[in-house]
């Protein structure tokens, strides 16, 4: 992509109501430009990376055997009063009535309209396992909406429904739906944790979280150096939290440690609350059985804030090129009226294209300086300098955003660190 | 795709509300499934041929340099009080209050939210033109929802907005956007006209309409047969939409034909109507200019139904390569106790995979008769049929969906004719 046509602005400065430094980030890169309290146009640059996120979890979903659809955010108040929720969620569930009178909510999650869908369309035995997904946008009327798209009203979600006949296949798919979860967060290559919800309690878990680690993070996690031992102490006294870092780990293996965390997903063993509220069954041999359930959520858009939390310096973000808009930005020096620089930077640009290479061709009409700059700001891997003294001496800086240290390589030598 | 694992369900009843061909197909097929009225979830099937749609739109509009961007389903009504339009719209606008008595609107298009946008981002002539665009959920309340995703609440669309220094500049992305419609309508592979909006006008103008042609339609077209004119005459009065047809083109070339078509796309230029109540301009030398927009709908749901209501015949959906879900399926016949079935299955599986050629297998437990039925309703391009008796003469039947002829093939012929 050519910086000139593809709308590559920045901000000098956050808006004074930003206190995370990821939402100060974002804003200033241009990924999000806020349009009411929690709510946000998503812009070209910041829509990439969202996409990147998506695809990666879409790809391992797929694999593992999980089926996309997609379902309205409108949803009737009639699926909710089942359930007892219309009462249970409180006011975060965002409640209107259409011009014919009838109530509907802004989904915030969608278990009773998955309930009803498979109620109508799971007749027999035959039928499972199954495992639903969506990548949608949800509402959820947050009373303080802040932290940019950390905690924003409306925001991208991936949410999965499993449908199993009995209690062990049911546990089995949720472990299998786990293993696709480490399997994306490796893919995102984040610094993350697998936390049992349940606080303290081992072995066989009802519900987990998986937190990418950060500073900035709102959960307090305890885990074990030497095993896969976690869980959430957020609620623990903060006396007791103290304590912690060094004791033995409850597994036996290792010592433990306490970090924060960012809540990214979440995976729960329903049983059949929902099944059984909402009357979805069928006929086993000749019994009727209630199906069992799971559901799984990825905050999508929240992964991007909380890799930005892990990831960033002060002069911008860090991003790793799993998440990166782009593999890396070329920058143009006084390009304007030296046609040898922009032959010279279109070789590059197409070259580098064929080989697969995502590349910002930064060609705009300003000074190094700013360049540099909002590189830096929006965190891409790698900088390549392109300039008259460069092509002369056919050696190119290469600058490595994570710890900004710079390298001299020739044309040849830097097509193949890409190739 | 195997189909034991692709939840492949059909329906042999349409439900008794539905009136037009592609609501009953779409219904019957599986591709969406109601949950209230004019609103629907969207099941693997049919997401997968939306998300075709979807992919060929956004190619086109990035090859044309339109920037994707995502805004909210939720906005301010004051952005709409700005133009005007709280009051104008009308009660398919949908409002409703936030926890915290703020009013807002669930999107039924984006015009104030991208001007809010526009103004906040454009602060100079070198900004322009700048066309943004969009794939997302919208939300009308019809009055009447009725034709399946033909006229539902919630809808998928690609929403384009663009912006320019002058008219003539506006006039030049409108030429632009309307040559990347027609790309778009010639990937998807259907009979469609362009239609002039202002009807019986000729020469420039200002919104043009692309419609699917159908019998079913809602609109009625005159257009000629040797050129480019066409518009909408469905208000003009009915005595003379009669003598119509065989009439000279108004453009003195060919003479006029009169048919129904489904309205699918709509481009407008828009002027200065929203930049001027919401102060969107900026300065030009010493000028201030409120920009010219332009914006450019596509319905991508609606498309799905109108391909089926111009492709169909009474064994179900005519689907074209660029639309249909799946290449090809296989049937396999009996294999349930016959593990050469399987084998040879699995080879034709792989290695027609290898060809990127995307096969539903259907390997379900069922007789041979529901999966002929199912192949045909759901409309893919080709079914190979697969017995132990064709793997035993090396001859396999390949029935065409569009006029169900048939041929029989060997192993390498048929390889042949899908690479």
């Amino acid at each position: 992509m050519k910086a000139s046509s593809y709308h590559y602005k920045t901000l000098k400065d956050a808006p004074s109501d930003t206190e995370l430094v990821s939402h100060k980030l974002m804003i200033r890169a241009g990924m999000i430009k806020p349009i009411a309290s929690g709510i946000y146009s998503w812009l070209p640059l910041g829509l990439k990376i969202l996409r990147k996120i998506e695809n990666i979890i879409r790809e391992e979903m797929n694999k593992g055997g999980c089926l996309e659809i997609y379902m309205p955010m409108v949803q009737p108040k009639s699926l909710w009063d089942e359930t007892g929720r219309s009462d249970e969620y409180g006011p975060e569930l965002l409640g209107f009535k259409d011009r014919g009178d009838r109530d509907f909510y802004l989904g915030p999650t969608h278990e009773e309209v998955v309930t009803d869908l498979a109620r109508k369309e799971i007749n027999s035995p035959k039928d499972l396992p199954l495992t639903l997904y969506q990548i949608q946008p949800k509402f959820r009327d947050e009373i303080r909406p802040r932290f940019g798209v950390m905690r924003a009203r409306e925001f991208l979600m991936k949410d999965a429904y499993s449908f199993d006949l009995d209690e062990q296949s049911m546990r089995d798919t949720y472990s299998k739906i786990k293993e696709i979860y480490i399997k994306i967060f490796e893919k995102l290559n984040l610094d993350y944790r697998v936390v049992n919800a349940d606080s303290g309690s081992i072995g066989g878990s009802s519900s987990e979280e998986f937190h990418v680690l950060a500073d900035s993070g709102e959960d307090l996690l305890a885990f074990s150096d030497k095993s896969d031992f976690a869980c959430n102490v957020e609620l623990i006294d903060q006396d007791d939290v103290e304590k912690i870092p060094g004791m033995d780990s409850p597994d036996g293996k290792g010592k433990l440690d306490v970090k924060r965390g960012i809540e990214v997903g979440h995976i729960f063993q329903l049983g059949n609350k929902y099944s059984k509220s909402m009357d979805l069954k069928v006929q086993d041999n000749n019994e009727i059985k209630y199906l069992e359930m799971g559901c799984y959520g990825i905050g999508v858009s929240r992964i991007i804030a909380a890799s930005i939390e892990q990831n960033h310096d002060d002069k911008g973000i860090i991003f790793n090129k799993a998440l990166s808009p782009f593999d890396l930005v070329i920058v143009l020096i006084n390009q304007k009226n030296d046609e040898s620089i922009n032959l010279k930077a279109n070789h590059f640009y197409e070259k580098l294209n064929e080989l697969g290479i995502d590349v910002l061709l930064d060609d705009r009409d300003c000074s190094p300086g700013i360049k540099f700059s909002d590189a830096e700001l929006i965190g891409v891997p790698y900088q390549v300098i392109l300039s008259k003294n460069s092509i002369e001496s056919n050696s190119y800086e290469v600058v490595s955003r994570s710890d900004l240290s710079k390298k001299l390589l020739t044309e040849e030598e830097l097509f193949a660190l890409f190739s």
